[in-house]
This record gives C-alpha cells, sequence and structure tokens, in this order.
C-alpha cells in the first residue's frame, strides 16, 4: 500500500518532479497523477487517442497546447463544440482575446461592443472580421461540391490556414479528423444559413460523418480518451468508440459532479455500467479546472515521453 | 427593502404557499422565487417561450411534466440533445427506466446489460427496442423525401407517437417545434447512418434547421428562456434569439458555476455582456438539481397563471 | 425494482404530494424522498435527533423553521457554530435582516455600514445593538459563577429571550442543548474577551462541555443525524455519537462535494468507513441548498408525522 | 489590456515558467497568477501573513510543505481545525496514512479497522497509538498549569516533537502561534475531557486566545491572508483580522461556490464588504482543490522570492 508522503519545494522544481510528488499527496492531486499514468499507458499501449475540448478552452491560452499536442502526434481524433472551430479560425487570422475579469459591468462591456466568457473578453469586431474571413472560405468549398461531411470541411478550412498554433492547421497536416456533432451551433451556423440561401443544395452531411468518427479507428485498435469538460463532444466521442468495442482508457478532466446525472458529470465508474470503458486501472476523473489541470499532467506526459524517446522534440 | 422572514410549517402546506415563503428566506430560495416571478411576467407579456433540457432529464421523471406543460401552451420552442429525442420515444413505446443508486457496482451493472445514468438505470434491451421502432419510423420518412431538417423530422416522428405524456406527442399536436443541434449524438445517430447506407440520397438538413430556428420567432416577439442544465441545447436557444433581437427573460436552473467559463455555468449577467439579455430585472439564475428546482419554480408558476386565467386546466 | 414515473402538475398541489411525486423522478430528488423516509423512520424508532447547521441558515428564514421544529419535538440535540447563536438572539431582540443580491457592489455596501451574507444584507447597527444586549446578559451570567460550559451557557441565554421564533428560546423551554465547540468564533468571542479582560477568572469550560455532548444522549439510545451544510457542527455531532455507539440514521444535506476530502463534502458513505453510521438503509446524502431542501423534506415529514399524530400542532 | 496566449510545452519545464505561462491562458489559471502576485506583494509589503487550513490537508502530503513554509519564515500565524493538530502530532510520531480510493467498499473496510477521507486512509491504530502519546504529554502541561489557552498549549507540545517535517515543531521553534477555535472538535477534546475528568480545575482557555489572536499582530501592522478551504479557520483568522483594522491582503483558495451564503464559499468580494479586505487589486480567489493550487501557487512565490533574495535556502 502507497504511503502518503510529505511534499516540499526545492528551488527551481519542474513540473515532472512537481507532478511525481503530487502525486503523494493525496485527494484530486492523486488522482492527477494515476490520469498521468493513464496517459502514458495509453500512448505506450499504440492506442488510438481522442481528445475532447468545449469551445470555452480554445477562448483560452490552451488552444495553443491544443495544436501543439498535435504535432507532437499526441493525438489521434478530435471532437469539439463549433466554438472551438471559430475562434481557432479567428485567432489563426490574427484576432486577440482580452483577459478581462468575472466580476465585470456586463452592461456597461455590452455597450463596449465586448463580450464575455468567463474572464475572457471578446471584441464584437473579431466576430465581424470572422465573419469577411469565413464567408470567403466556405464559398471556395462550395465551389468544389454542395454536399460536405462536417470534418471534411473542417480539415479543408486547416488546409487554408497558415498558424502552427492553430488547431485546425495542425490537425489538417497531421491528418487528425476533428468532429464537430453540433456544427451549427455558433456563428459558424448563421454562415452556413447564409450561404444556403443562397445555394439552395448546399448541405452538410452530418450523417456522413457519423460513418466517419465511427470509422476513424478500428474495431481492433486500441483506444483511449481525454475528455476536457463535458457537453456533446465528451458524449460523441465515448459514443463512438462504444460502438466500436469500447474504449481501453479513459481520462475525464471536469469540474462537474455526479449528483444530476449530466454528461458533463459523468465518471469513468458510470462510463463502465455503458461498457463504455473496460479495466478499473485504465481510467481516471480528476475534478478541476482545466486551465491548469490539463497542463500540469499533460507536460508531466510529454516530459515522461520525451525522455523515453517516444515523442521528438524538433 | 425586503426583510427575512423566518419560514414556518402548516398542516397541509401547499407547493403555491411554501414558495411565497421561500422567496422571504434567502440564498437560493430567494433567488427561486425571483425566477417564478421572471416566468409569470414572461407569460403575461406575450413572450415566446424557449425551453430548453438535456437528455438525462429526460431520463428522469422531469418527461411528463415536460409534456404536460406543452400541453398547457406554456412553451413556445423546446430545444433539446438527441438522447432527449431518443428517450422520450422509448417511454412512448412502453419502456421503462429503472431507480437505482449513484454508487452501483458498475462493472456488475454492464454484465447484468444494464446502463447507469446518475442513480437510473437503462436497460440495453430498451435500446434494441428502440432500434426495432426507429428504424421503421425513419423508413417511412425517407420514404417521403430524402432531405430532412432536424425539427421537421422530428415533428413527424411526434405524429406517429400515441402517448399524451410524450413530449413529442404533445409537441407534434402544439406545432411547438423541437431543435436538437446535434442530432447524430446518440444511438439516434447510429440509425440515421443505417439508413443512410441503404439510401444515399438521404440527407439531415441541420443548416435548413438553423434557419427554421431564427424564423422560429420574429425580432418583434418578446422573447423569453428557460434553460435547464447547460449543453448546446442552452447555447441554441441563446443564440438563436441573440441573432434576432435578443432575450427579454431568462431564467437558467443549473448545477454548474461560472468558473471555468463553461457554457453550463454562464450566468444570467454573462448574458448581458452579450446583448443575450437585456435587463437586470429579468432574469434569474438559480443553481440546484432541477429536478427539484425545476418542479418547484414551475408549479407555483402554473397555480398563479391558473388562478389568473391565464392557463386552462381540462 | 421501482420505476421512474413521469411527474405531472396538478391545481394546489401540496409539498407533500409533490414530494412524493419526486421520490420516482430519479436524481438528487430521488435522494431527497430517500432523506425522508430516514427520518421518519429515525423519529418512529425513537431515535434521539441531532440537528446541525451553520450561521448563514440562521442568517436564513430557516431560523424560525429550526425554532418551530425544536417546539414540535423534532430535535433533541443542537449543534452549530457562534454566528447561529449570535444572530439568533439579535433576531429575538427585533434586529431585521436584509434580502440584497449576491452581485453588489461590496465597497459601496461597506461605506454604507451593510455587510453581506451571499444575497442577504446585515447593518453595522445590528451588530451595535447586540453589543448592548449581550454584554448585560453576559454579566448577569457571570455574577452568578466565573466558569461556564458552552451549552449551559447558551441555556441560559434562551431563559433570557422572549421570543418564539428563537432557536434559542424554544430550545431553553424544551430543554434541547446547544452546543457549539466554536465559541469564540465571531462577534460573542470579542465579548467574552471584553468580559475576561475586567473579570479575569471568568472561563467558558469547552472541556466539561465535551463531557455535556458525550452525555447527551446514552450508548444505548438510538441515534440520528440531520446535518445540514459542513463545518465543525457537522463534525461534532458525529464525534460525539461515534463515540457514543455510532449513528442508526444520518441524512446529510450539502452543496459540497467529496472530492476535495472536506467534511462538508463527506457524504453517508465515507461515514460507514469510520463506524459513524451503520447501515445502508438509513443514510441518505442530498447535493443542494439546504434553503430549498431542507423544508422540502422536512416539511414532507412533518405532514406524515402528523397524519400519524406523531406530532402535534396547537 | 492584456491578451490571452497560447500556452506551450517546453521540455524539463518549470513550474515557474508554467505558472506564468498560465497567466495568460485565462479562466482558473489567470486567478492562480493573480493569486501568486498577491502573494508576493504581501510579503515584500512586511504583511504579518495568516495561513489557514483544515486538517483533511493534513492528512494530506501538504502537511510537509506547510512546515517547510513555516521554516522558510513564510508564515506569521496559523489558524487550523484540531484535526490537523492530532494528525501532525500522529505523523511526527512516525504513523503513516495510506493512498486508497473514492470509491472503496466503507462496510468492508471499517471491518478492517481503516477510516477514510475521500481517497486517503487511516488506520484505528493510528489513533490508539495517538491516545498513548497525547495523555502523556498532556498530563506534562497539567502539572506545570491547570488553565491553558490553546495556542500556548499546541506551542508546548510542538516543543515536545522532533521532527522537521511537523508544523507544530516548525511553527514552536519559530514562535507562529497556532489557533485552533474548536480545539475539543476530535479526539484530542476526548482526551482532554478525560484529564479533566480526573483533574477537574483543569481547564482549557478559550477565551484567553482570544486575545491572544487579536494581539498576534497590532493594528498598525499590515496584514494578509492565505485561506485554504473554509471552515471555522477560514472565518477565525478572517475576524481577528478585521477587528484589528482588517486585511490589507488576501488569497481564498477553495473548492465551494458563494451561492449557499456558506463560509467556505464567501469570496474576497463579498469580504469587501464587510471591510474584512480593502482594495481590489489586492485580493483573489481562486477556485479549486488546494493539494493542486496551493503547491503551484506557492511554489512559484517560493521561487521568485528566493530569486530575490527575500527568502533564503539552506
Amino acid at each position: 500500500m502507497e504511503k502518503v508522503k510529505d511534499l516540499r519545494w526545492k528551488k527551481g522544481i519542474s513540473v515532472n518532479d512537481l507532478v511525481d510528488s503530487l502525486g503523494k499527496v493525496g485527494f484530486q492531486s492523486t488522482e492527477m497523477k494515476k490520469a498521468v499514468d493513464v496517459i502514458i499507458k495509453m500512448k505506450k499501449d499504440g492506442a488510438k487517442i481522442y481528445l475532447t475540448y468545449t469551445s470555452n478552452m480554445v477562448t483560452s491560452g490552451l488552444r495553443g497546447f491544443f495544436a501543439q499536442l498535435i504535432e507532437l502526434g499526441m493525438v489521434n481524433v478530435i471532437v469539439t463544440t463549433v466554438g472551438g472551430i471559430e475562434e481557432d479560425i479567428m485567432k489563426a487570422k490574427g484576432e486577440q482575446f482580452i483577459i478581462g475579469k468575472f466580476k465585470s459591468d456586463d452592461i456597461s462591456l455590452h455597450e463596449k461592443g465586448i463580450n464575455r466568457v468567463g474572464n475572457l473578453f471578446i471584441k464584437n469586431e473579431s466576430y465581424l472580421k470572422f465573419e469577411d474571413t469565413i464567408t470567403g472560405m466556405l464559398l471556395r468549398l462550395y465551389e468544389k461540391k454542395p454536399r460536405w461531411p462536417v470534418s471534411e470541411m473542417i480539415h479543408e478550412l486547416g488546409m487554408m490556414l497558415e498558424d502552427k498554433s492553430s488547431i485546425l492547421y495542425q490537425a489538417a497536416r497531421k491528418k487528425v479528423p476533428i468532429f464537430c456533432p453540433g456544427i451549427t451551433d455558433g456563428a459558424f451556423g448563421f454562415h452556413l444559413f447564409m450561404l444556403q440561401q443562397k445555394h439552395p443544395d448546399f448541405v452538410i452531411d452530418v450523417v456522413k460523418d457519423f460513418a466517419n468518427i465511427l470509422f476513424s479507428t478500428t474495431h481492433d485498435d486500441k483506444k483511449g480518451l481525454i475528455s476536457l469538460g463535458g457537453s456533446i463532444s465528451k458524449h460523441h466521442a465515448i459514443l463512438a468508440c462504444l460502438l466500436n468495442g469500447g474504449l481501453d482508457y479513459a481520462v475525464y478532466l471536469t469540474t462537474a459532479h455526479q449528483s444530476s446525472g449530466s454528461m458533463s458529470g459523468a465518471t469513468t465508474e458510470e462510463a463502465k455500467s455503458w461498457g463504455k470503458v473496460k479495466d478499473d486501472s485504465d481510467v481516471s476523473t480528476v475534478i478541476g479546472d482545466v486551465t491548469f489541470t490539463f497542463p500540469l499532467i499533460m507536460m508531466k506526459v510529454l516530459d515522461e515521453l520525451e525522455k523515453e524517446g517516444i515523442i521528438h522534440v524538433k
């Protein structure tokens, strides 16, 4: 039986050493270290890794880290919400989001044309510029063909970008499919609608994309999931894997609890009842804001995998 | 300034009287009473009322209450996740869900073919029967035409049901559109996929449905939102109303907090920065499990509206 | 196996009927109905009932309901924090607290001499008047004897009050001891200190009060706990019962979760490992704000017990 | 206005660099970086620093880190719950706690004599040995004098220990007073009671200790608070500082939210209404499990202060 061990700081301590020590501190720190172990195991086992996240994480600075993870070959399939597509494109086109405050005068912000997401601010003009950008991009796609499965469309959009910190850019180059089961639920949906108004034969084929995610890995592949937050992204990845033989590894990072039966709070325990995950030793749920839990966990993973020569830094 | 007032029980106390008293108790009870006031105001003002909920609430017994609210004319537009469609159909076809426990032996449940959602259980065979049901229903729709906007498809499905406690049944009869921006994210998606495999011209038109939700109310309509939980359903209703001039009234019932910038935890305050809602006095956020906050709030509302002759019980 | 049942409103529905229906709705509503059953069972079994709550609940209108429960004979032992003593006395002396807002301009409130507790406000002058009141009351006690166990002192204070909605008043008359293991942690502590400055032999005997809570019930008594919120109050009642043979029944109502290992979030499950509670069927944990969970649960309990003639309304 | 910046991993990244980057990521990471800035500012400003924590954190491996912080001169006054005293002594005497699981079979644990605190386990025999230890220690104190203010007693206990990782050991040597306003609420209370049974003149003077915490800093001292979790510890430190002119700096790390008006969830905003803290720029509330938020924040602080020569590592 492992024992609790007193934590100590040492000068210039690395994330790698800190997370090692946290494993023996208890509570969510111990769950966090377990998440590290599960991710390392899934990678070494050659599992196809699904990463899911929600749009607010792309509003945040995690966006560049997601792009880096794709570049490093740590992710095989992505599922996200449409805001996570829109804002990645905005940022790839140079838009900058602002660090604000949770407790703001929201009416005054509105008058200034500023939209708040927690303690982050997005200007109205960022959305206006996005309109210009995306209208042209979508028209180019329509000119190729009128019927688009979502992930194929996102791939093409990624190919049009030139920003190494962009999730879509990296995913397109690394052939990592990005699924978005609710593609119309954002400004993006509005621009799709505008295009269809002009070109009624334009259609987004979400059913074909269900086939695409089903076939994104085979029944025989080992499969691992790293799910950040809840929402349709989390559920969709789990569903696709379930229909494809179930997950071998699962790490859920969330702030929600299971008391209301929501997907955001559903644990890796509950997933076992669905056959969604198979074995107790290969799952971990960590409660906490992903803006710090995910970097802590994943940077530790990267340091370890780099030392073992499994990932390579240029 | 209103004062805190000591709560007292009296024999056989009604929900109506309890919620009145709770308004002067403080904390979330006071917010709850404010939610009652906002909903009564939106109804009396003739606002079009959007109701959004997630699939776990249809797993729960709230499902029949949602159907009753539609029947009573309290809801004009619905947005939900696909599980909320599937499970309503399952129940309309006689499937029963089981009251279980949060702390269950999930591996053993899996072996018995039981799937857990919080403290509720769904049998595998319920999904198998759903497969039989939905396959036939979808085929009938395809035979009418190959291209279906989501809400029109859900309307047709509702017309095929014969259960007065069914949300789809009541919505179809009352011409209340049900939107589902992530229609493929569930067993339903799999059955759509199977149909498309046989009939490649079958397509779900999610872009057309964006037009449908945009035009579900006019710019001039007063608009009110009652949002239960978070997810794409909440966001989609807010988005549609925002593009259509903004909400006049908004009540959010959720267990999430705003600390991580998620949609589930986004408050009616934050919504003001987006122009999503307009005025401070017409919004309320109540933190708590909707299985009790929503009935408490809404039954008080119904009692009041019935007394004033605004709704009519048969 | 019990089945989920569709909830329906009926005109003028009583709390009693609503809570019955909620039992079959699922999630926290089902846990709430289980709490009702556990409390009814503990009362019928003749258990000594411990009620614990924190000071913010006395700030709220729950205060009068606690007093009523004591009057009705539903409570045998109370444990609370010192704010719960202070504010009960303030209110007994006519002070009124104000219903405010969570999102307030706190600096401006401070300038106006208003202190915020969530969405409730307490004026500075309420504290000033409390100073006048308590100084005299404490002096009278000191004149009787210099060394006071906490619960004996609180009993005497209760005997000096004349307000039927007061917890201390009812508890003193019903001989329900009120324990407060952190008696100095509030304005009360400051006034004790002032008295001791003048009379150095004045001493509060907290150790003797540990004996008092230990002997407040016997080893042979059946024991039940209704714990609202967390804190030292919850822990102290559990500890006293544990040393006295363990709890037979336990209901925890809280907003906290167990993920951080805190007492507030500790579940009735965890309590089993400590021998704090004995059997699975006699415990319930309900997640939610006690300002509505407790009235819903307890008013249902009172209606049922009154019908069976176990409690009597004057 | 500061901009969100994409986060990137680099090989062997230090905690110092990570926390810098997190400041520009958003959500709780940004609040965390603000907490770092506030703590650095309070230290440089020569403020007296109050640290408060609850007993579960001493169950965890944070205990050794607290001791190290005292040794480094980062803490001037401590407030905690009695479990935080007991378990520090247990560990100082060689007891080891076990890393277990949140989802355990609690009845079986009880049969094995194992007590669960979240995902940590404490053996019954640790409590038995504590009984032997503390009985002797308390008797030695009683032989000196019969009446003990709490913090003076804890100081003496600390002087009897010989473990550099012990909080009590370091605090005694560094003359950092440890306050515990609910000293009887634990096994410790039981042992005090046993001693008083034999020696009725033995008394713990909690009122005198209120004077001690009031005079632990002067009105003129700058005062800063680092509060971990909620409970009486947090409240007591705030109260003492409020009576002494208010806090100049405050950092609250907690998992609770303010929606129920509890102390655990009370924010640094609310504190402003009480005059508990003075200025907006010098406060920060971070939502998350302290087992990782506190090390991240504090190790960054230590690295920075060490670089500037304000703290010194031997």
